[in-house]
Order: C-alpha cells, then sequence, then structure tokens
C-alpha cells in the first residue's frame, strides 16, 4: 500500500481519452484531482517535479506495440516506479450530436490512428463519406460537439463527456485490442506482494554475444518466467544494449530480490520499474517450490548453520 | 541477387512520405515502377497478390518504436522475406509556398505525430500560431501547396515534390531519430551473402519458464550475436510466445542455418524473414573462428571420417 | 557390424582374473583366440601393434572406481575405439583343493583389495588364520592348486581353472559390486546403432570459468543425456582440462553427430571413444520428439527449402 | 582456525605409509599423537566416534585416480569436513638392510600395485630377480628388516623408520605421481579464508537430461570455476545422481555461499566436504569484480534500498 494516498493523478489528455478511462478504472470516481496533460512525457514531469503524485500512461498496445515515449521516460530521468497496471479494450465508438442519423452525417473526424483502425467498418457505415484528421479522439468528439463536424471515431468516454450519442459500437475493424497503461509515481513504499504481481526492469549489458543469455539466467535459475521483453537502443552510447522486461513476482520475494541483485552485479546498469498486482486477467505461474521464499529461508539457514561449523 | 529484379515497387505513401524517401536510397531513380499504397497491410498484400515485386515498410523507429503493424504482416499470412534494410534520419523541415516568409505564417499542419516531434521547435519559431492534424506529412504538405494553410511539417521530399520550400530545417525537438525500412519479397533467391548480414526470424515458443532462454542458447553457442529482440503477443493463441528477433549472419552461413533448423526442431514455428546486407552503419562482430563456415566444413568431414571408422 | 570378427583377443591376465570371464561373456566361449596380458597397457599396446584385433580391459568398478589406467591408456596414443561394454557382478569365492574342508584350512591367500573386500566375511569363516598377499587372485588360486596355500579368495572363474571347489560362495563384505569393461578395438566400421547405444568421448577445454559448462550444453540443446562424467588431470599440458564422459546414443545418430562436430569446433580437441550398445541393463531415456533423426532430417530439408528460396 | 586444534591424529597406516608421510608434511612434528588405523573407513570412524580429532586419508592420485573408499566414506555417515589438503609427490625408494648391494639381492617385495608401478626399473636394476607381494608397501619395509626378503619398494620414511638405506632412489617407472591427501574432522569452526581456498561438495540430483548442465549453471553464473568433477554411482538408490566436485573460494565467501544455498534449494541433497586453503601450488583465477564479497556487499543494499522505497 502507498504510504500516503496520491490524490494528485496527472493523465495523458485530453479528457475523454482511452487514459483517462483507464484511471477511472484504476481509481475509484471521487477520489484524488485529475489532471489531463498534453503529452506522456509531461506527465512523468509532473510526477518528478511532485505536481502530481502519480501519472496514468500508455504501456504497450497489442495493435501499436510498446509505447516509446513511456519507455524512454522511465528508463532516463529521476527513479519513477510503476505502482499499478490498467488494461483497457480499446472499444471505438462512432458517435454524434444527439438526433443525428447515420443518413445525416456528412464528414466524420478522429485521431488518423482511430481512423486507420476503423477505417473498413466506417466506410461500411458511411460510404463516400469523408475522414478527416484530428489531434486526438476526444479533440474530435469536442469538435462533433461543438458543431464543427458530424461524427467522431472515439472512444465511449469522449462521446459521453461531450454530450454525444453512439450511432454504431464496437467500430474497431479488428476487435480486441487491449492498451496497457502504467500509474507511476516516485520511489516510495511498495505496493503490498499479492502472490501474483509483476515486476519492470531496464537492464544494460554490454554489447557482446551472450550478454543477453546472461540476462535470461538469472531469472531461469532462480525459476523466475519472463512476460515481457524488448531490446532498446540506448542514445548516445554505443556498445551496450538496453533490454526492457517484465518478470512474474515481486521484488519483495527472495527469487525476485535476489535476481535483481544478481542483475545489479553483473550488468553495466539495472533500473527497477516497479513490483505491482498483476491486472491483465492471468495468473502467474506456480512458483516451484524450490524457489519460494520458504526454500530460500531455509537455505539461508542452512548456510549459516554450515559457515558456523554447525552441519 | 535476386533473380529478376523487381520492377513494380510499392511503398506506404502517399508520395512524399519518408517511406518513398528511404526507397529512393535503396533503388536508384529511374529503375522500377513505384507505387505508393494507403497502408502497410496494403503494400504487403499487394506483394502477396503479385501486383507489386517488393514493397518498402517501415519496420522499427528510434523514437516510436517497432512498427506493429509490419511486424504482424510479416508473421502472419503467405511468406514474404526481407531482401534489403534502409536506414533513413528522420528530417523535418517546415515548409512553405515560395514567397511566405516565416512571419507570413498564420496556420501549421502536419500529421500529430510529427508535430508531436516538432512541437517545441515549431513554436519558438511560430509562436502561438496554431498547428493543424493532417492524415499525414505528404498530406500536410500538398495542402499547404493547396493554399489550404500556411505552412507544413513535412519530409523534403515532400516540399521538393509539391513546390514548397523550407521556412526551417531540422525542425525535430531531438533530432536524429532513425527509421530502418525493410524491402520485402516474395521469397525467392536470397540476396548473396556479403560478410556483414543480418537475418530475421519470428520464433513461436509454448510458453514456460526458460523456453525464451532455449531459444538464445541455439544462437550462443554457435557463438550468433542478436541485434534485437522483442516479445510479441500472439492473437488467438493461448499459452504460447513469439519472439521477433535480428541476428547477426546470414542463413547461407554454416552456423546461421544450423541455428534456424534447430529452433525449426526445438520450437513450436519458426518463420524466416529474410538474410540481407546490414545497412545501419555498423559492422557485424569478427566471427570467432569455430564458428566459421570453414570449422563446420572441418568438422563435418572429421564426424563423417568418425562414422565411417576412420578416426 | 565389425568388418572382420575379431578373432585374436587380449585381455588382462593372467588367466582366471574377472577380465577373462568378462570376455567369456562377451564372446562366446571357442569363438577367437584369447591371450592373457600382464597388464592394461599391454593389452592396449597389443591391439594397436596389431598383435590382437581386440582387448578386453576393465573401466570402471562400482567400488574402485575408474581404472586410471584405461582411461588414460585410451585418452593417449593412437586411437581406439569401444566396440562392446560388459559389465560383470564381481562374485568372490573361498575356494580349496578338493577334500579341503574348512576346519583344514590353515592359510589363505589373495590378491590384498581381494582380501580387503572381504576381510569381515572370511574372518568370520576361519577366525585366527592368516591371510597372505598374491599378486592376483587368479595367482592366488594357482598357489592353493599347488599346495601352497590352503584357500584362496578369487573368482569362481579361477577355482574352476585351477581345480578347486568353493568351501564358500559369495564372500564379498557388500556384495553387488559391479566391474565395467571394455572391448576395445582399432577404429573400423562402428556397431550398428540399436537404439540402446551409449558414446565415450575425451573432451580437452581450456582452463577458464565455465568451460565445462559451454561442454554440457552442447548436449543439453540436443537432448542428450550424459550417464558419466570424470575431470581428468593432463599430464605435461598446463591450463587445460580434460574430461571423459559417456552419453546416451550412438554417433551414427543425428543428434550426437552434430553434438561431437560442435565439440569437434569449440574445445581443445575431442577424442571420440566408441558407440557401442549400452549394457548396464538399463535403457536410455526415451529420445525427445524434437531430437530424433526424424526431426533432424526434417529440418535439415526445410533449411534446405529456405536456401533455396522456397519458402 | 580449528577452535581446539586436532591433538588426536588417524591415518592410514601403517607406519611408514605415504599418508603418515603426507601427515608429517600437514603437521609439524611432535604435535598431536598419531595412530594408524588399518583402512580409510576405520579412520572416518574413529572421527565420527571421537577417538580421533582427525584422520589423514588419500583422496585421489594422478595416476590411481579418486579413493572411491574415501570418497564413500565422506558422502555417506555423520557429516565430517575437510579442513586441509595437502599434495605428496609419490617417490618409491628401494631399500635394503644396511650392508646389502645391488648384486646380493635375491627377493623384493612390494604391495603388487608398487611393483607395478616400479616394474621396468626394478627389472633393470634387479634382473631375474623375483617380486613378491605383500600387503602394503610398509609391510614389505618391515619384513625386509626381519630379514624375510631382501629389499623392498616402499616409501622413504618406511625405509626410514624401518632402518633400511636406499639401493635406488626414485624407481618410479613414471615418476611425478603425486596423490592428494585430506585432513578430515567433525564439522566445527571452519578454516579461515585465505583468499586461495577450495570448496568441496557433493550434489545428488534427479535423474533428467541437463540436471548436471543447471548444477554447474549455479556455479558460473555467480563466477566460481570448478576444479574437479565426477560423476558417482549412488548405491540403493534408482533415479538419481551424485556428482562429487571441488571449486574455488570458500564457502564464507558471498558467490560461495549463494551458490551452495542455491543448490541446497534445487537438488535432491548437498553434502558440504569443507572449505580449505589451496595446496597444490596453483592459484585460484583471480575473483571477476561482480563476484568479489564487496559487489555482493553493494548489491544486497542496493535491494534494501529499492525494497524500501529509496531508490
Amino acid at each position: 500500500m502507498l504510504q500516503t494516498p496520491p490524490t494528485r493523478f496527472a493523465y495523458l489528455g485530453p479528457e475523454g481519452t482511452f487514459a483517462e478511462a483507464a484511471l477511472s478504472s484504476a481509481v475509484p470516481p471521487g477520489e484524488g484531482v485529475r489532471q489531463p496533460v498534453a503529452s506522456v512525457p509531461a506527465a512523468l514531469a509532473a510526477v518528478r517535479a511532485g505536481e502530481a503524485d502519480a501519472a496514468l500512461v500508455p504501456f504497450e498496445n497489442s495493435v501499436e506495440g510498446s509505447v516509446p515515449t513511456t519507455m524512454d521516460g522511465l528508463a532516463d530521468g529521476d527513479p519513477l516506479v510503476v505502482v499499478r497496471e490498467v488494461f483497457l479494450t480499446v472499444a471505438f465508438v462512432l458517435a454524434a450530436r444527439p438526433g443525428t442519423a447515420l443518413a445525416d452525417v456528412r464528414t466524420v473526424v478522429s485521431h488518423p490512428h482511430a481512423l486507420a483502425q476503423t477505417a473498413r467498418t466506417v466506410a461500411g457505415l458511411l460510404p463516400d463519406v469523408p475522414a478527416l484528421p484530428a489531434s486526438s479522439t476526444a479533440v474530435a468528439a469536442r469538435a462533433v460537439a461543438d458543431g464543427e463536424y458530424d461524427a467522431a471515431v472515439c472512444a465511449p468516454i469522449a462521446a459521453e463527456r461531450y454530450g454525444l450519442v453512439p450511432l454504431a459500437e464496437d467500430v474497431a475493424d479488428h476487435p480486441g485490442a487491449v492498451t496497457r497503461f502504467v500509474l507511476v509515481s516516485r520511489p516510495g513504499a511498495l505496493p503490498e506482494p499479492t502472490g501474483n504481481d509483476k515486476t519492470s526492469l531496464v537492464v544494460v549489458v554490454a554489447d557482446r554475444t551472450g550478454a543477453l543469455l546472461d540476462v535470461l539466467r538469472e531469472f531461469t535459475v532462480r525459476g523466475i518466467s519472463l512476460t515481457r521483453i524488448e531490446s532498446r537502443p540506448i542514445r548516445d552510447r554505443l556498445w551496450v544494449y538496453s533490454f526492457s522486461l517484465d518478470c512474474e513476482g515481486h521484488v519483495a520475494e527472495a527469487r525476485v530480490g535476489e535476481a535483481l541483485a544478481a542483475l545489479h552485479r553483473v550488468s553495466e546498469d539495472v533500473r527497477f520499474l516497479g513490483s505491482y498486482p498483476r491486472a491483465d486477467g492471468r495468473t502467474n505461474r506456480p512458483v516451484p517450490g524450490e524457489a519460494a521464499d520458504a526454500a530460500f529461508t531455509e537455505a539461508g539457514s542452512w548456510l549459516a548453520r554450515l559457515r558456523a561449523g554447525e552441519v
């Protein structure tokens, strides 16, 4: 549990984005103050500067892949840690002002990515209607509310916020896209282990054959599974590689702690990005008996007795 | 060398995009026919359908990360292979119609990503000028040429194509972003090994602790370095993981061939995405003597003699 | 199958030793000519010189451990290969001339090792009878036949050969000791794979941390189990280590052949000591599907198609 | 340092054996009481029973290989630990009573192993003189002193003890054989780390492909080199394997301690056989910076801060 519950949240705005929806699913409505900010770097900077207690930003997307600005924003600068992850199904609606019928629509507007992800479906609903760009899906919804365009492709939360009604729901061409958001804060008391946690890291290694193998081995010998790995270029540093990865388990657990300490010893750098409850609806693999905390504790006692000449 | 040089190239359009610039750097001007297409999937589909001989699409970007539509487009569907990679520095210009001065600019337009990557610089040059979205940087340039807006943030090639002139060059807030494009074609004769090649793969493994370690081990035991790795979700298949990776070397070389054959045996699936000359300006690590083709040949002869009872 | 069945066998003598018994169990009585020799080096030298076609020598013993003269004799000098292994339970009898009763025995004689392994049992049968040394158990049996002593601790075959009768059988203090003998010959056509074979090797590696791990990895990545390993000093060569090992499988099988070829590439030296039917009464672990010959063949075809641009 | 210096030493007798010579080189003459015992098991039993404080027994020999009775005697039964290792060059002399000349010698006597290791040299010195067996080289020397035979092949210490004089020194056919002896005692305060120590272990693992690799990995990931490894059969337990091994370093050091604790967790059983100064005249490999105690300490502090939310 966080020592002091965050009360000031920054999120990737504007209002009505999926990030706001993700924040609402993570923090009960009415709790804390929420502030949209213009970009991921701005959200992280607000937390680092103490202007916000936590920021809700996108981390990766099942369609778009990882979000480099978040990855890089967490890997560089003052330390920040993930305290929560939130998975949100990206459901687009085609929304219009109340009273507008499909046949009335002469223009449709949205962020180009959203238009791309819904192109076929929208074209089926609105043949020959031009699709126009906006700087975000929320901006598009607001522009429709303002009467500039007839319909917007946007998040349900944006339609609701701007008083629009859906002409069609789930208009994504490939439904089921999921975005993983993370809630990050300055280092502080870690979330309590729940038995179903993940830990995120960035590991920097010298550029030699087998370097990544050596990193992975530190997890495997301790019975820890990875759930994500990605090599990342490092700006301004030749001959080193960086890996962004998530593993199962919590740093408070012995196997994860020992693995991190080992990586701290053997790699160029390890940045801890947090241990937090797993929220993708899946359950960590069972921890093998020999990798459980009890086994580490017992082995530590055995070693102590052995060093004391009692075995 | 390709058996028949491709003569019909598809590229991620519209005209004037960075993809067109990348294609120009890969294929001398005047060679082949070039066709812009609306999306990465459309470009790949054109090659698969035989409507194009090769497609030039973005693969990863040092700012935006990997391009999921390309990753997924190559991993699924009929086989395609990379025959060439092209690295292009993403240089934005602020462009206007001839005769327009900075002081005359009342509106600036571009793709939202380009606006985001140049926001600070453009705001310094054009304080209080509204930045408006377009569906691509090339579309923005054309709209300026058509007189709809005063200035565009776009690629130099787009400015040139639409008769614009630069008001400012290199307007990216963080200059030096590089995009890696790939030229893909249907399987056919592979590019000749050059001694400085890369090989791209997708490997699908069962979801168990240590599975990735086992994959990497097949490279490391044969002295092969990886240059990129990324775990990828697999649509519709639970309990398996997919890794997209690049390694040094060419499949025609013994160590790479044996590693791929081993992965073919031990993994759920391996998809070969091509062996092609390395083009990022870096040189592969020296191949250790024991991993060179000569060592494999000699070891093969030794084994044959031994099986024949001659050793 | 051996090209020409060996007809002249050397074995570690004198007549009546366990080695002769092992040879009899490996080669039907009446087949070939059998020649006892004074030592393991002499037996191996006879084969190398062409004076014998094969030699039967002890390799390791469940009580005494490996037999260094055999290990070293195979590791150095002209190549020899194991074509057969034989396991023999070392059963000692207390033997005397016909007509001798236990109460008549005033002296007992044997090789000191045999006396040590039977000390308690013999002392129970013959309290206060002095145990005297001989240079082999067979020599002891002959000396009893010659009337020099009253009883010998020897192999059943020695008692039989010298016309003695057992006063007591199975007089080992810890029954069940097993000696593994090997039949070695000059390189030639290998024994046919039987599906339950072992392969013996000596691998020499540079003396660096992890060198042995790298050797074992070549087996593990190809699904091969080891059944014995032993580090061995190397005379006259500093900074290198030697490992003597047995693995499951036959060099004619793809996974074993590829592993040996890999070791040939990456180690200082590999000496092949033969592939031969497993004879310890145990069955090799099932070969995982991905390590079977069929999988290697299929993967090789896949690789060939891929290199030809057909995938 | 031992809590109480051992004062009662058992050694593999009889008086005049190489074991007594090894004990003399390990413990200054005049220190403690020394008791020859009949066998390795008897020596170990004396320590276990508290009848002796330490036992000096042979561990391995460069000609004969490891000594199974010592290996097994340490692996089974109540715990014992090695507190010292001693390397002794096995130098044989041909010894006779004072006044005997080579030409006077009509019989030569020794343990059969010693006769075998000196056969060629002795035959050159004493052509046609029969070589007769004794139950130990020391017994042979005593028999010569008693006038039963003319000359003995024995250790210099035995010649000296029984008042014999050498007719020839260094009569081994292959000079330079070295025996490694160990001084074992009941568990107690460990020898202090010296910076050049070895640690001995027995590790029991389930019988599955890759099990040994997993054991070795625990050493390699922590930068620890092995100096000896040997697979050992386990009496009465099917489907498990045992490995006897020595590694560089002292259990009081972090990397060795963590490796042992890990093996304790993941293997069927680990038996610690002691950490003691390396005495083979070689120096441990330099400990890599990341495996030194300081690196473990620093990593532990880093982990503690990270768990406390201070990083």
